[in-house]
């Protein structure tokens, strides 16, 4: 997606330990204009298929799910890092590892607001390792569901995440594919893609 | 706001330690066409307001305040619950204490992303002793922004936040205020408002 690769060149930044910095418009501030483009382009991706639910988890995923689901006229579930006391007991779980910050988290997702009936786009923000994604898809098998597909915003394409996600024949689709970048240069290369 | 507050009653159900539990429809599962509905009531409740930014807090926040900011044309910043190594060093930072949650959480907000030309609508979808929306309210002073409003989705009337905030002239408006809520008969009591 043209329109993401140009804001990524425009605005983000390549930190260090393979951290590329998009949280102008992303995921700390958010351009819900761009967004609203991010989500047509999902609706077009996915249109073939007969989704029922959008499955996210937050904190930085609710904003693209949310934005993306007007297009496809569903609701939205995000799945939640750790235990609240607002939650029934009865929920889906799986263990995710975040990178990021270093720790392992207890996902949940509510067994009310998944059913076997349901038809699931998954959608977030950033696709690296892919151990969010396989909570995520973990989950949805738990419940029965079908995973119809997912949309990710940036992958980091020299990470193995998502082309071993493809491998196993889950229709993955990225909006931006990082092929390489340089914290010394700040050069991003982008993976060509539909 | 009636749609809301029938929303409620049909699918809010009450537990014990003044416990309301909507996450059917608004913070685990998202019904984003009443999180339409609820943006354009923003909309036309803070409509007099030059709004150049809409901020909130993770997680359950977000949904709102992104499908809100559709209708205002400005970005969203989300404040995050402790720091994050993806965050620069350079944030507004304050102390949350979280009843549900039962601990105190740092959130941050990067010095980028509020300035004092700032004019800020915070939303957020629960307010009930208050501490989430006063800290986000100190992260505005502290950039030298101003808040021109506070739109609150559900408020907890009978505990004390909002009346509290409201006496310090805080432009706030609650699209339901709950008067009383019983966890024996599932009865709600909304206060009358606008």
């Amino acid at each position: 997606m043209q329109l993401l690769k140009d804001r990524i060149k425009k605005d983000g930044t390549v930190k260090a330990g393979n951290v590329l910095k998009v949280d102008s418009f992303l995921n700390h501030q958010i351009d819900v204009g761009l967004m609203n483009e991010i989500g047509k382009e999902f609706r077009r991706l996915f249109e073939d298929r007969n989704i029922t639910k959008i499955l996210t988890i937050e904190a930085s995923g609710i904003a693209v799910a949310c934005i993306t689901a007007q297009y496809f006229k569903v609701p939205v579930v995000f799945a939640k890092k750790a235990q609240s006391i607002n939650l029934d007991g009865d929920s889906y779980t799986t263990k995710i590892e975040s990178f990021t910050h270093k720790k392992i988290y207890d996902v949940i997702v509510s067994k009310k607001y998944l059913s076997p009936n349901d038809h699931v786009l998954i959608i977030d923000d950033f696709l690296a390792n892919g151990c969010a994604l396989i909570g995520l898809i973990d989950l949805v098998k738990a419940a029965g569901a079908t995973v119809e597909g997912v949309g990710i915003v940036i992958e980091k394409g020299f990470q193995k995440g998502g082309d071993e996600i493809r491998a196993t024949g889950v229709n993955l689709h990225s909006l931006a594919v990082i092929e390489s970048m340089n914290d010394v240069t700040g050069e991003i290369v982008f993976r060509d893609s539909e």
